[in-house]
């Protein structure tokens, strides 16, 4: 067990550092066996720093430099901030780094923001003159600047997205984005350099959140030599079954555990109990702590760790979960949960060190993202880039597969299969990656909005999708059609395998949010024979673009509206490689059957469970790990499974029965 | 009657004081027997003021300084401020204290808003440094400021919550709200102290607003000689009966009497026809005014005054109802209904100067108001406590007994029943308080939220409720789980008796807002036979404890989810005093039944009358008087009353017959 | 054809001209028979310029200085930028003013916005010391000043509207809101006169957006040679059917079209294909671009332009429809809709220069628009003023009538029959005015809200509608009544032919939007015979007015409420003349019949066209032409049709046959 420190307190005054308190309980928790993660305390400020250096504290985007509260609104720049915070780690450093109870620092807390002071300013206007050569026309060209007479002479002309400044460059926007990642980057390899430069051997961290749209998180997993993160999901919420909400997570699980695909990562922070922060802060039910905790694992975490120990008595997080309440018994329903979640993680423990390994792979890049919101075209409230990944890496986890995430630009040798939604910007190396991808072999999967805009957001010319990318899908867009939260479109498929239930399931699996509910509403009234038509189809809502083929293979097409008849789904085979296109948004679950086929092609087992049965493999030099989670309330039996129940003991030689919120751990 | 002039003008320009036009308007108004209630002008000012003084304008919650304008936007801390209106008091109190028709000051405006300047982040220091006894460890401790590093050295460190700033600190927020409360308070004490100075005999108030959340009325009252308030119901809504519009308006002139529970108060603005600045202003229809007059003197006020007399041609208000119109003649509808209240009060005078008595008391806090909006946990969006305690409150007035609306820490000798709805805060004496009571044989009923934290906020440790309340109640809340919209539970009374009728009558009196709309919306498509299963449970939504019940009879427990069967409803003897605490939000309607068996065993009558009728009773030496309103359109019979109407002047021995909105006032 | 050039580029510095660039594309255009609409380049600034004079950015309202970025951020007052914007025109003038190819001025570009800054102050202080002949005592008067106290002493002391200023004095709102219109055109003056002082021969124009709120474009129009706006129509959206998003259409381009109504206007911007900043972008359907192109020119304006030519690669705008797409070839459907529209408008070249005549208009002022906007009364949400014109217009639009749309003070002598919704405030002479028109045997048409208040917003004294039109109509106003969102009440006309269908066509044709969308849903479960009453009631929603009647007929009384039987619709006789009144919001279609028996009084030819079928006529020297323009998908006969259509050849006699979104245009 590891015990972790964040929010650490700094000294009570300037040039006082008084670590005794801390360094009793380190010694006590070592004494019982526990391990200490510590933290840098960068992340949270006293008054009399703030009093002394305000400088230290962040300016808005109105300009306006931040009053001392709150927690990280440190600027990222500020000399003597990373000063006074180099000299914090490095005596926490000498002072612990020894300590045999001490396995790793956590450096400062789930880095977030950004600052617009002139420290900044001044950095951001190095960066941009650093990536443009220090020629200023390089980036007027980039960023279009021509176009209402929005020209730089210098890069000292530029300034930051101020609310009240310039908002309207997408080219200006995505810097800025790109620069707040740098600059914390840089941040965080500072601390890193100063803990590493005292005590080399004992590994550095950072609690991450999930898919976060501040930070472009794979730019930062280099400076780590861990990744972490905090799980906090909305368990029992009112817009998605249980199922779902612990599908999403492992989507997460996924996104940092392909961070750093060959170690397994860390779960830094997660909630005994209930969060205090969310809208509605509901009681976790009886067996979804010791599901979640088993989950994280299952998924590639080597831990699994709470916030927080004791409930304070006071402050923001009073009332946040903890392992001890206000009550300050160990007979609470919440404090036997975690001893059970200890007896089952002993059990386990063999797993330890072992990784989820995949064939296939999703696409996301956090620059794709930026690049989608701040986008001027299509439908304001209806981009949803991330619920769209999210949607389609779940029906592949429906089909058995457990997908890394990965950038657009990275090695994809491990993979024979990719998927790559809503592409719409293209990285240097991106189309040579996909073509190299299909040439070897590899099925791949685009969709709508492919392609449209290089890495500076200029559109390719010549037709979309650009650099290349056309003719290795055959097709080219011609033009998008954004659809009202009313209309609807549909799209049928020449090869009657492919086109499933599509409709049916949609109502259970929703995946695309508003939009596709809107529509089920709307079929509502619908006679029995409509309904087994309608059911032919795959259902397009929000998006559709109008495509030229040039030499793809035709395998659906669009039943409704000018362009009814004309193509919606392609395929242009390249050898034993496949590149496939939708050219419309349509549900997860429509594309099911052409997910399938595509998993076949590529030589992967296709395994599906009831719904709300979750399986993870992890494998080592000791053999194969699976992991079975029942999130229903019902009992499971699930057939062709082998080997020893690390929990039970039992031997598995054929069915696995699982009760409500069952699990399992099957040594094979 | 009475003349009251609000938003005074100041003079022309520095040091000219003119007073001659004002002289004039009161002596007429004298000469023709009309009292005046003279305002000082300090919540409205010319530009000259701001002009000269910048500083007497407030800096809002970003660090800005307001520019002139608007009202209320002065700062109470300015010396110059305080000077300049010092002066003005002075002069009116010279010039106009001695007049046979000025028979009360009136203090301001509408007092309300708070400011960031320099001189109140001065006084603010100074106020927390007398409360923490110039030990800043003594508030480090108290606001919990260790979490995230939040620690101050100094009093000179501490800021107001700034927008930018610290908003994390709930002892910071709850400080900034008691002293802006205290800040106004000795402003107004400011004022009254110049006009007691000069004429004593002369009594003060100032306006206040309803249950307004900004300030805390109860500590303002002492410096007041007697409580007024502006009453502005929205009348013919669109969420709720003209009899629920009607007592909630009971309720706030309940609160409002209780603010001074041993004289009457004065209802010192109200509107003849429609206001100008609500939602939606629509005509108050005819009967409607004489109804909510009668209303304010039937639940204590000694008097009825208007804003305003006539409709100004310009600015603001200028469409706000008057008596006499812009049309500018006495024919008008409103005319004359304000004429018909003038017949009415004068034959209803006899009872000026009775009180309204009870022996039933409703607990609420503003302090407590402020930690439960604060808290950070339970449902954001779902707090409701105003809107509980008024359901509740609501509730006993349809069982015929019109509560006082007291301070938890208050003397409650004179009660023998007691309701404290969601006390999460208990103030230094709430609990010795709530335990003399019931030993004294009260009737206490507590509910969910009780006794979390004390009065600076940190959790009592060792089981809620804290401070000893556990052993009072006989049960410990070990957890409280908040539900979504769509959840519900309910609650099964052990006895039949306190089962009631409870959704059937949820639906016609619904107390808590949007949750149990949508409750009701739910149960829709039930069968009969569901809707009287149902029927015979209390429903719960949004909230649910989960206790421990130590040595308390469980009346009733919960029918679904995990904690299904366990204990939600208790009751504690203490010889004939009992303490009951209902675990889980339910409407009022559905404890009624509690609330009867609660009101029997205190010896307090219960008596329903038909829904829509009111009635308020006033007791003097002279006898008592019934005041009887028909907020429905049809007409009722209403039994059991005895005397003469002093409206009718006819003798009513037994049955009392009220048309549609019909009134009556039995002095017996 | 013409090129136009938005946003066209400054120089690369200070000092510098380099219009090679330009002239090379002016002459080249001209080579190939295209003529150049010149743009002065005000509207959009390089950084250059913003570095080197930040005092011509503009304040916001919360007193900010905004940086560099977005558009149209120049302030207005500032002398550097005047001056700098002077030299910029003259250059350009002396280059190209003598082009043959250079046929117009374009100033700047869609003006809009305010500013704060100590500049726009002191000219605001200048325009309200002139416009109160220097006695602040007079605006002190006009602006009730003496309410609250709010009074001034100099005019020095007087601040726009900050966001933390004044932002209660009505007077002072209005009149912040006229400077900006008289200081924009101040500026847009100031360059038109360097224009026409280098090329006296060019006519000047800017560009308008439709129903404009920010700028007052009635008081702009005399500084403009000629009228222009940028007609951007959501097509195809999800409130409203196409007929009646091109009906509104026609509403716009009346009102650009009654600028100047003795010259044909120009639509300066449209979008080929789709537009990329609406909230839901979506693909205009094949025949829809030459409907709305020739909708224009049949609503008068003698040209079609677009932007843009081409799509930029980058920037705000790249995905706006553009004649050549980021494809670049001439074979997509945009780029040959585009070229079909350029042969219609050869063939119906012989239009241009003539002109829209009508002999009925419609009331609307700016002033009335805002003083509605921000008074203190009635529903916050339901003031409607823009659509409640554009409702009425559209029905009589429906009866074959294309009214102009001119100010309350206009000149009305060509009309026969004036309709005048909710005109709130009454500028000087408006009451003379309409007065004249009755008299000369004027059908007139008033509504709820009449004369309240004169142009400086004090409501007039005696009875509302003021300035004598109490006399005119013969009522007066006594209250008026806001109902809620579910309240409902009817008028019953006596005349049996004036009650129509009412109900069933408002089903179709909503004009008012929510509120009586919500009514139909209310009515939704009516059996027949319910159904059949209330289609012979006019529905009321959201106000009634009650009135006191004098000498005026009562053609219809309310159905429900306390005023029920009370009149809602009168008449009075001025010989020939009439003046009626609708006291309550009712729809545009239940009025119907009421305007159809005006049209006929005053000799206006009715024609009632199938619904979803536009047709205007524009006559001249050469005759009269007649558009046809089919919005619906089904085809068309309309009979009555003489002529030969311009754009097939053919000579109709009697019937003209449309197919789905067909066109036609019929001289005779």
């Amino acid at each position: 067990m590891w015990a972790y420190f964040p929010g650490l307190r700094w000294s009570p005054g300037r040039g006082e550092f008084c670590f005794d308190w801390l360094a009793e309980i380190i010694d006590r928790l070592y004494e019982n066996g526990i391990y200490t993660v510590l933290a840098t305390p960068s992340g949270a400020r006293p008054a009399w720093l703030d009093e002394k250096y305000p400088e230290a504290m962040r300016v808005n985007r109105m300009g306006m430099r931040e009053h001392h509260g709150g927690r990280h609104n440190h600027c990222m720049s500020s000399p003597i901030y990373r000063e006074k915070v180099a000299v914090m780690d490095r005596k926490l450093a000498e002072r612990f780094g020894s300590h045999p109870g001490v396995i790793m620092y956590h450096i400062s807390n789930e880095f977030s923001g950004e600052c617009f002071c002139d420290h900044c300013i001044r950095r951001f206007r190095n960066y941009l003159a650093e990536k443009y050569d220090h020629d200023i026309e390089k980036l007027n060209k980039a960023w279009w600047t021509t176009f209402w007479s929005h020209r730089y002479n210098s890069f000292e002309q530029i300034e930051p997205p101020f609310v009240h400044g310039e908002t309207s460059v997408m080219g200006l926007n995505l810097e800025w984005k790109r620069f707040t990642t740098w600059n914390t980057n840089d941040f965080l390899k500072a601390e890193a350099d100063v803990l590493h430069s005292v005590t080399p051997h004992i590994p550095v961290t950072a609690n991450l959140m999930r898919m976060f749209g501040g930070l472009d998180y794979r730019k930062m997993a280099p400076n780590m030599d861990v990744v972490s993160w905090d799980n906090y999901p909305v368990f029992h919420n009112d817009w998605e079954t249980l199922a779902e909400t612990a599908y999403e997570t492992a989507f997460q699980h996924a996104l940092m555990r392909s961070l750093k695909r060959d170690i397994p990562f860390v779960m830094m922070e997660s909630a005994p109990g209930l969060v205090n922060w969310q809208k509605v802060n509901k009681v976790k039910r009886p067996g979804i702590h010791r599901l979640a905790c088993l989950q994280a694992v299952a998924c590639g975490s080597d831990s699994v760790q709470y916030f927080q120990w004791r409930k304070g008595r006071g402050s923001y997080e009073q009332f946040h979960g903890a392992v001890v309440d206000h009550l300050g018994t160990d007979d609470t329903r919440i404090f036997q949960e975690v001893a059970e979640v200890g007896e089952l993680l002993r059990k386990i423990a063999p797993a330890a060190g072992t990784l989820v390994k995949t064939r296939a792979a999703m696409l996301f890049d956090w620059d794709n993202r930026w690049a989608i919101e701040d986008m001027k075209a299509l439908g304001q409230n209806t981009k949803r880039y991330e619920q769209t990944c999210i949607g389609i890496w779940k029906e592949f986890f429906r089909l058995g597969v457990d997908m890394d995430i990965v950038g657009s630009d990275e090695n994809l040798d491990r993979y024979d299969l990719v998927v790559a939604p809503m592409l719409y910007m293209l990285q240097p190396g991106t189309a040579a990656n996909l073509k190299a991808f299909v040439e070897r072999g590899g099925q791949l999967l685009a969709t709508y909005l492919l392609g449209y805009v290089d890495s500076e957001q200029p559109c390719y010319l010549g037709g979309f999708p650009g650099d290349g990318l056309k003719d290795l899908f055959g097709i080219i867009s011609e033009e998008i059609d954004t659809l009202y939260p009313s209309d609807r479109n549909g799209i049928l498929m020449a090869d009657e395998e492919l086109r499933g239930e599509a409709l049916a399931k949609a109502s259970e699996a929703d995946d695309l949010g508003d939009g596709f509910r809107a529509g089920e509403n709307r079929e509502g009234g619908c006679g029995d024979k409509d309904a087994a038509e309608a059911a032919s189809k795959w259902e397009v809502a929000e998006y559709a673009e109008i495509l030229r083929v040039q030499d793809a293979q035709v395998l659906g097409t669009y039943t409704e509206d000018f362009y009814q008849g004309s193509a919606a789904v392609t395929c242009k085979s390249h050898g034993k490689g496949k590149a496939y296109y939708v050219a419309a948004r349509t549900s997860a679950a429509s594309m099911a059957p052409l997910f399938q086929r595509m998993l076949t092609d590529a030589g992967i087992p296709v395994r599906k469970l009831p719904e709300g049965v979750e399986c993870h493999a992890r494998s080592g030099e000791e053999g194969r790990y699976e992991f079975y989670m029942n999130w229903t309330e019902a009992p499971v039996s699930i057939t062709g499974v082998t080997g020893k129940d690390l929990i039970t003991g039992a031997e598995i030689t054929d069915t696995l029965d699982l009760p409500k919120y069952g699990t399992a751990v099957i040594h094979g």
